[in-house]
């Protein structure tokens, strides 16, 4: 590779809100999204919340000569709602669903039903090897009293994972999605400090659009205001994160967001704020230095943001264990019942009783699925928690050794790697 | 990394046969597993259907003078079976549970229940990368009706799509568990295919154990004859399979198995049998054949197995998709039949109607249940198909290109990755 080697890289996000019989104006959100995809030529444009595989295939036919390489990540029941479109040839395709996903009993909210995943592409621009990623997590219903925040916290670990493990070749990282969490949120501040990530809205110079580039906003007509109410300029919650692994050094030269209407004007194309992002990578013989060594600051917040995700995977846990020893005690109660019934008909002494037969037979069967579903949120969340136990005892016996760098585990293990090479 | 490397990697893998309350002399053959396992001091211990979370606390405890490391897979509502014990320090672990496991109304088969799935450790062993994976595939229960070849298969496939997006850095990549398939099936192959694995019984030129390297026996006194009815020396299911991937050549000097009693003598540790293998790991500044160019029998193989997966795959989707409409006709005609009942016993016309209401409300919740799992069959067995078709996309392309190596996309891809750093 040419020692004055630049790429640039265009690449569009949005949530697109595409529920079938409930977003509203989809038909014609979806025709204005095609057009402007066309017009624009991004080099990739990742988006989330295309529900329903029709609208897929309908952006598909209308963004084929503009970008001939799509995919659609089918996952869970009503699918990942994850789908790309590229003006380069996709190498190679991947995905991970989420172990935990919220409840299945939930069902207004839904998130069970989806499969919410993390989708891989990996591409080869002028000899460069490109991972980019894309995603959606649980929604969050209130912030007060958020009862999916571990799930969240376990997704967003899970994605971190993932990223890590699957990147290790890559020149160039890319993750764009909806992660439902806000910058200072400990999934953002977990996944950031686990992958190295840059935030493409804190690195960029060049900003245009929504105040605090945020992607709800309540000027979006389709936004409930009520949702926003704490949040009076909005919220961010969706991201262009980005990093170069090896021999690379990339920035954002500029990143714009709609602010409540469609790129030039009229209604808005979703209920979210669509992110553009012009990013550059250029050949580096330095290694960026977040990639590195670290200072004390860092690698305390890396140790205080593994610890804190620790304690809310265990509140978690100690929630679902709780509800599956509580199903469990009624399965138990129902059988008993279901026995004291089946004796009371066999008797002869009360024939109603055998119209009651429903209750205990109902008791089981229900609380039978509740104990199912939450032992499997049980091993999901103590599977996350153990994994992160490793990781913390692996960074805190590297703080013991006085090693430097540190927390060799995640970034560092691949500046370990990359030295034995040399 | 000294031109004269060599490094010998001991490794034991068993499927224990651990099931409490079922599995006979359980607590016997722990005692025996860990007696064994100390006084060998292998390298690894790759374990299966360790089901019961207190047998892998009782063989951590045993083990740890001299296993230091240990770690136990958690997944699904009884859990994946999967542990590992090992001498040297884990640097790194994760795991990926399959999206298909067989039919939760299969309950005496279990496998549902279990959440198999694939764990990876990744070693540092002298400077070398090792990339460890164990795993359980769904189990055959009948191989001229097999009703779950469709789910191994995708399972084969996940598999294979896991080894490959996480081993790109590894040097060397290890593969040990029981896989429920033999040699020659569909699902081994497009394992084999995918990853370029070698299997150590049929690459060793030192074999010591039963006939035919089988790890289910006749012999063994935990083993179903009536099972092993078509094949008179047993079946070989259980593998170890491994390759190198850059700059390193790995050969199988010794492999093992116990023959239908323990290693040494006496009532068997399970009711598989164990393989032990001694692997070399030297340095080669020669890559492998095997990771590049391929003849025309390996090119053509490769399009073969893919071809033959995707209608497999293809098959198990249309069948998915037929229970899912016959599950959701099933839903309308309880919703149908409920509003009948509803508006009899409103009009006071049959009150005897009302004690029949449990019929279609159960009508619905079983066939709102069988409808939601089919559902999620379908578009897990479409996302294995889709993933395959694009390599299988590519892999023709190549073809029609003449490039060289041609089915670049997973083997070549390393290839082609190192060619551009070189």
């Amino acid at each position: 590779m040419k020692p004055n080697f630049s790429l640039r890289l265009r690449v569009f996000n949005l949530n697109c809100w595409g529920i079938p019989y409930v977003s509203k104006n989809r038909a014609d959100r979806m025709k204005r999204l095609g057009d402007f995809l066309n017009t624009e030529g991004f080099d990739l444009a990742l988006l989330e919340e295309v529900w329903s595989e029709q609208d897929f295939q309908y952006l598909r036919q209308k963004l084929s000569p503009t970008y001939p390489a799509a995919h659609y990540f089918r996952s869970g029941i009503i699918g990942s709602g994850l789908c790309v479109f590229s003006k380069h040839p996709i190498q190679e395709l991947t995905q991970h669903v989420y172990t935990l996903n919220g409840y299945p009993y939930m069902v207004h909210h839904g998130d069970w039903f989806c499969g919410k995943a993390v989708g891989l592409l990996v591409l080869h621009l002028s000899g460069l090897v490109l991972n980019a990623y894309v995603t959606h997590l649980h929604a969050e219903y209130n912030r007060r009293k958020d009862i999916y925040l571990a799930h969240r916290v376990a997704q967003a670990w899970e994605l971190a994972q993932f990223i890590h493990h699957t990147s290790k070749k890559a020149d160039v990282v890319l993750l764009c999605g909806d992660l439902n969490m806000h910058p200072e949120d400990l999934g953002s501040c977990l996944l950031k400090e686990m992958t190295g990530l840059h935030d493409a809205y804190l690195e960029t110079r060049d900003f245009k659009g929504s105040e605090d580039g945020n992607t709800m906003v309540s000027k979006n007509c389709y936004v409930s205001q009520r949702e926003l109410e704490p949040f009076l300029s909005g919220i961010r919650i969706d991201y262009v994160l980005y990093k170069a692994v090896s021999g690379f050094y990339i920035s954002c030269k500029t990143l714009e967001t709609t602010s409540g209407h469609a790129p030039h004007s009229g209604s808005p194309l979703s209920d979210h704020e669509a992110l553009m992002a012009t990013l550059c990578v250029r050949h580096s013989p330095l290694l960026q230095s977040s990639s590195f060594a670290q200072g004390p600051a860092e690698k305390s917040l890396l140790l205080s943001v593994l610890t804190e995700a620790r304690m809310e995977l265990g509140q978690g846990l100690a929630h679902a264990r709780w509800w599956a020893t509580f199903a469990g005690s009624v399965v138990g109660l129902g059988l008993l019942l279901l026995a004291v019934l089946c004796i009371l008909v066999a008797g002869g002494g009360a024939r109603e009783a055998s119209a009651l037969l429903w209750l205990p037979v109902g008791l089981v069967l229900g609380a039978g699925a509740a104990y199912i579903f939450h032992t499997q949120e049980a091993n999901g969340l103590s599977r996350a928690q153990a994994e992160l136990q490793h990781v913390l005892g692996r960074a805190k016996e590297y703080q013991d050794l006085g090693a430097e760098p540190q927390p060799a585990l995640l970034r560092g293990q691949q500046a370990w790697d990359r030295a034995e090479e040399q």
